[in-house]
C-alpha cells in the first residue's frame, strides 16, 4: 500500500460503452472507441467517437495505479527485434530535485530495465516507414482514424482543407507514407509500450494537448496523475508533463506508467533544477544526461529550444514581451552569459542520436515565440523558424520523428500568414501550436482568446493544438481548468476538422442535431463533449425526470419553442404536398411566385 | 416605495474613473469613457477605454430606479421641432399577458406622453442624415468611436479590412455620410431619450448585443433590470428584451426608463402572447398595434420576420433542424396555416411607415437561419436573405435604418460565403449575426462554438455581433451566463478589431501586455475585461498582497518565470551591446553568422 492516495476518475461515459476494432494486418492490434447508445425512439444505431480515455473508461479494466497499465505496445516492440535492454541510468537524487525523506513523493515500485535501439539501428516509426514498414501501431492509427468514414463513403465532401490531402479512406499504407514523408509523426518511445498509438498530421483529424505538471508553488504526484486522467478523459490526445521542483523525475515516472496517450516534456527544466536553477550552469554534459534519463522512462516526445540561436536573442530586445517562453528565455540567457552559441543547436546532432536510439520525436520548441500581439509574426519568431526547418532536416536525415511548435500571441489576420511559412519552411513537418491568443485584454478567459485562433490555425493546417487554460498568465491550472480547457480545444480542433472536410467528421454534429429537434434530450447530453455540464446547465431551470422528455426548454418555453412549432410545420407543410413545390422552387431558380392564398 | 427590491451594480470599475468628452459642434454632447489609471512606475498615463455602462458606473450619479435614467436626449429632440407629443395608445391588460392582481408586476410609476414624428415627417437619423444634417447624436458616437485614434496617428496600420474603409479619424461628417449610404445605422427611438447614442457598421468598431428576458417558466422584473444593468457593465452595446409570457409590458417599460443602451425586441413575441399563443390567430391589426405600443415605450429596433415568406417554407422541410428562430417558426405556421403569404410581408410598407415616425430601426430577422451546421448557407437561408435585401430597399426609400440579421450555426469554411452573400444582397447594410456556432457538439459551451465564428465573421465585416451564452439550447441564461456571454462576446469583437485593424484598437493590449512584463499584476488586473475574475484566478493560489508585486506567479514559479529572465536577458543583451547587433542581423537579411564565443 502506498502512502499516497489515488483519486483517478475510472468510469464511462453515459449511455457508453468502449468497443475495441481489430486490426487486419496485426490480429493484435485492439483499437479502442466510445460507442454512445441513441434512444430506440431515434431509430439510429449507436455513433461511435474517437476516444483518447485509454483503459479508464473501460469497466472490464481494473485500473491500479500502483501497476501501470498493460504494456500493449511491448510484444510490437520484442518483434522487431531491433531493441536490447539494459541497465540504464541509476535514478540520482539530483533527478528529483534534491528531495529527500518526508518531502520526497513515494516511488514508482516496479522498475523494468530501459530499452534502446541495438548498435547502428534506428527504432523510430519513421525508420519503418522509409523502409516500407507498416507497423502495428501504424495500421492502429489508421483504424483510429477511419471512424464515420465508411458511413462517409458517398456523400460529398463538404470543406475547404487549404491544400491538405485528406483521404477518403485512411489506409495502414496512407499512413505509412505521411510518416516516412515527415508530414505526420506518431509518437512513440520504445519504453512507453502503455500508449495507444496515435498521429498527428495534417492530414488526420487535428489532435489537442493538455500540459500538466507541478511547480516549485505547488501540487503533488497524486494531483498530477489525476489530472492526466482527468485531461485525457475529457479528450486530451498527448499530455505534456511540464512539472519543475521537487520530484520531478518520480511524478514522470507515475504518469508514464499510467498514461494511454504520449507524454511530452520539456527536458531543459528538469536540467535547470539539476544546476539549481541557475542557467548559466547548464551544459551539454547535464542536458545529455537528462535526456538519457527520459528517454529510458519512456518520454514520446522532447520540446528542444535549438532554435534559439545567440544571434536572434538581440532581435528580441524591443520586444513588448520579450521572450516568453521558459526554454527560449532560459537558452537566450544561457547563450548571452557564455557569450556562445546554444549548445542544443551545436549538439542537435547528438540528440538526434539519442531521440533515434528511443524514438522520442522532436518538437522543436519556438522559444521565441511572441507573447503578446505586438510581437507576432516579428523578426525574431520568423528567424528562429528559420533555424527550425534547418534542424528538421538534420533531423529527418537520422530518421527522427519531428513536429514544430507555434505561437502563442497571435491577431487574426496573421494566422495564415504564420500557418504558410511554417509548411513551407518546415517541409511540411506537422504543426504545434500554442492557441494563438488572438487579443492580450482578457486574462481569466483566454481559453476563449485562443480557442479563436486555435480553430482557425487548426483549418490552416496545424496538426495540434496545445490547450490553453482559464488561468494563463495567472497561475497554475486546476483540475477544472485542465478539464475546461480540453473541452475548449476539443470544440477548436473539431471546429477545424469540419472545415477541412475531414470525411465523417460532421456525423457527431448531425447526431446532436437530430437529437435536439426530436426533443431526445438525454441523446443531445449525451452526445455532446461534456453530458454532464450539458444536463446540469438544462436541469438548472427544469430539473424534472419529466422535462427531459419536454418537447421545450426553459430558454423560449413551450409556447415559443421554435422547433416544437417547426414540427408542426412541417407536418403540415408535408400534408399539403408542400415538398413538391419546393422542388418546383428550386428547378425553378428561386423565383417561383406563390400568389397569396393558392397553393400550386 | 415599490414592492420590488431593486438590486442592480453601481459601482465603478477598480482603478476607473468616468470622464466625459464633450462635442464641439453641440456643446451638449458629453460622450462617457472609462479612464483606467496605471501604477506611477509604469510611466504611462491612464488608459481610455469605450465604455457602454452609462450612468451605473458613474459615483456621480445618484441611480434610482424608480425615476430612471436622465433623459440625456431630449432636448435634441425638442430642438429638431418634428416630434409632438400625443396621448399614446393606453395600455392594456392583454399587452401584460392578461397579467392582473398579485401577479401583476407594479409598473413604472412616471408616464410620459409618447411623441411621433409631425404629419408628413420623417425623424429618422437617416433621413437627417439624408438631409446633410450632422445631428448630435451623430457628434456623440464619432467622439465615442475615435478612442485612441488621436495617439495611433502616424503609426502604421496593421490589419486587414476586407474592403472596409475604416478611417485614420471618425469626424461626425464621416458618421453622417456612413448612415446617408445605409452602411451604419445609429438606434434612437424619440421615445427613448435616456440612450446614449451609439453606431453599427462595418467601417466602425464591432458592436455585441446581449439578449435578456423572461420567459413563460422563469424571471421576474427585478432580475431582468439587474440583468441589462449587469450586461452592459460588462461591454454589452445593445440589449435585446426577449420577454414573453407575463408583464411584458411592464418589463420593457422598466428596462427601457433605466436603459443607456439601444433595446431591441421581437415584437412578434408581444404579439402571439396577445392571440394566446396560436400563431394562425395572428393578424396584421395586433401586430401594428404592438409595433405602435413598442414604439411609444421607446424601442430603438425591431426584429422583424418578413422575410419568411411562404414559397420558402417548404424549403425548410428536409433540413436536419427545421426552423429555429422563433419568430421564423411563428410566421412559417401562420402562412401555412393561411396558405398565405406572410402579413410581415404585405405591410412592411406599413411597418415602414410606423418605424419612421418613431426612428425605431429595423432589425430585419433571418427566421430561416440554421440551426445546425447540417443545415448552414442552405436553399431556405439564402431565399430569405435575397428578401431581406429587397426589404432592405423599401425601408431605405422611407428614410428608415436597416440592419440585416444572420445566423446561427456555420461551420468556419462557410463564413466568408455568407458574410460577402449579405454584402452583396442587401447593399452593405449592417448585418447582425448570431455568432455563429462552429459546431453542433458542445452544448454547455457554445458561448466558445460561437465566439470563433463571431470572431471571424466579425473580422470579415458583421457589424453586430448577439451574444450566445454558455446556456444557449438547455434553459434560460442567468446573471453569470450573461456575464460570460458578453465577455466573451467582448473577446470576439476586439479581436476583429484587432483583425480589422481599427487605429488605436491595439493600445489596449499593448497597454495590458507592458503591465503583464513589467509584473504589475494590478495593473494587468484592471486593464483586463473582467479584473474580478483575472484577480480572483491569480490569488487562488497566490492571494498575498505582497504576491501583486512578485515577479512570478504559481504557473512556472519564480526559477521558470521566462518574464523575469526576459529581463535579464534584456539587461544583459543591452549591456552588450546587441542592439547594434540586431540591427547589423536586420540589415544582413538575416544570414548573419556569430561565430560562437564572439561579440561582434
Amino acid at each position: 500500500m502506498n502512502a499516497q492516495s489515488w483519486h483517478v476518475v475510472s468510469e464511462s461515459f453515459p449511455a457508453s460503452c468502449k468497443v475495441y476494432r481489430p486490426g487486419r494486418m496485426h490480429p493484435g492490434v485492439r483499437v479502442p472507441m466510445r460507442e454512445i447508445a441513441l434512444h430506440p425512439a431515434s431509430g439510429e444505431p449507436p455513433l461511435t467517437v474517437y476516444d483518447a480515455s485509454g483503459p479508464y473508461t473501460d469497466p472490464a479494466v481494473t485500473i491500479d495505479i500502483e501497476a501501470g497499465l498493460a504494456r500493449l505496445r511491448a510484444e510490437w516492440i520484442a518483434a522487431r527485434a531491433d531493441t536490447e535492454a539494459y541497465p540504464g541510468r541509476h535514478v540520482q537524487l539530483i533527478d528529483n530535485g534534491l528531495t529527500a525523506g518526508a518531502r520526497a513523493a513515494p516511488e514508482f515500485a516496479l522498475r523494468r530495465a530501459p530499452l534502446r535501439a541495438r548498435a547502428g539501428r534506428a527504432v523510430t516509426q519513421l525508420a519503418y516507414a522509409r523502409a516500407g514498414i507498416v507497423t502495428p501501431e501504424m495500421e492502429y492509427v489508421a483504424i483510429r482514424e477511419n471512424l464515420g468514414r465508411e458511413r462517409a463513403l458517398g456523400t460529398a465532401r463538404d470543406g475547404n482543407s487549404w491544400g491538405a490531402a485528406i483521404p477518403d479512406h485512411v489506409t495502414p499504407e496512407f499512413v505509412r507514407a505521411e510518416i516516412a514523408a515527415g508530414r505526420a509523426i506518431l509518437p512513440a518511445n520504445v519504453n512507453h509500450p502503455e500508449s495507444e498509438p496515435m498521429i498527428i498530421g495534417r492530414n488526420f483529424l487535428v489532435k489537442i494537448n493538455a500540459n500538466i505538471g507541478n511547480s516549485a508553488v505547488t501540487s503533488s504526484t497524486a494531483e498530477e496523475v489525476d489530472k492526466m486522467v482527468w485531461a485525457i478523459r475529457w479528450g486530451a490526445d498527448t499530455v505534456m508533463d511540464l512539472s519543475t521542483g521537487r520530484n520531478i523525475h518520480t511524478i514522470r515516472e507515475w504518469i508514464l506508467r499510467n498514461s494511454p496517450v504520449p507524454i511530452g516534456t520539456v527536458p531543459i527544466y528538469q536540467a535547470l533544477e539539476k544546476v539549481g536553477g541557475i542557467a548559466e550552469e547548464l551544459s551539454w554534459e547535464i542536458f545529455r544526461d537528462t535526456l538519457i534519463e527520459q528517454a529510458e522512462q519512456g518520454v514520446d516526445y522532447f520540446t528542444i529550444h535549438a532554435g534559439v540561436r545567440l544571434p536572434y536573442v538581440p532581435l528580441t530586445v524591443s520586444r513588448v514581451t520579450g521572450i516568453v517562453s521558459r526554454g527560449g528565455s532560459i537558452m537566450a540567457k544561457w547563450c548571452l552569459a557564455h557569450h556562445r552559441e546554444s549548445f542544443l543547436y551545436e549538439h542537435f546532432e547528438e540528440i538526434c542520436e539519442i531521440c533515434r536510439a528511443y524514438d522520442v520525436s522532436f518538437s522543436l520548441g519556438d522559444g521565441l515565440r511572441p507573447g503578446s500581439i505586438a510581437d507576432a509574426n516579428d523578426a525574431a519568431q520568423f528567424a528562429e523558424l528559420e533555424t527550425l526547418g534547418e534542424l528538421t532536416r538534420l533531423a529527418w536525415a537520422r530518421d527522427c520523428q519531428v513536429m514544430i511548435e507555434g505561437p502563442g500571441h497571435v491577431p487574426m489576420h496573421k494566422i495564415k500568414e504564420n500557418m504558410d511559412k511554417q509548411l513551407a519552411t518546415c517541409g511540411e513537418a506537422p504543426f504545434y501550436t500554442l492557441g494563438p491568443l488572438t487579443t492580450d485584454i482578457a486574462p481569466g478567459y483566454d481559453h476563449i482568446t485562443s480557442a479563436i485562433g486555435a480553430a482557425m490555425i487548426g483549418w490552416f493546417g496545424t496538426a495540434m493544438l496545445c490547450y490553453v487554460t482559464p488561468k494563463e498568465h495567472l497561475g497554475l491550472p486546476d483540475r477544472n481548468d485542465v478539464k475546461t480547457g480540453v473541452v475548449t480545444y476539443k470544440i477548436a480542433a473539431h471546429a477545424a476538422d469540419l472545415a477541412k472536410g475531414h470525411p465523417g467528421a460532421r456525423e457527431r454534429d448531425d447526431a446532436l442535431s437530430r437529437a435536439r429537434f426530436d426533443f431526445r434530450w438525454q441523446d443531445q447530453f449525451n452526445l455532446s463533449l461534456d453530458p454532464d455540464t450539458a444536463c446540469a446547465f438544462h436541469d438548472a431551470t427544469l430539473p424534472k425526470e419529466g422535462h427531459k422528455v419536454a418537447h421545450f426548454c426553459s430558454m423560449c418555453g413551450p409556447k415559443f419553442c421554435s422547433m416544437r412549432i417547426s414540427h408542426e410545420v412541417r407536418a403540415e407543410a408535408r400534408a399539403q404536398g408542400l415538398r413538391e413545390m419546393a422542388d418546383k422552387f428550386r428547378a425553378g431558380g428561386s423565383e417561383l411566385y406563390v400568389p397569396a392564398g393558392k397553393e400550386s
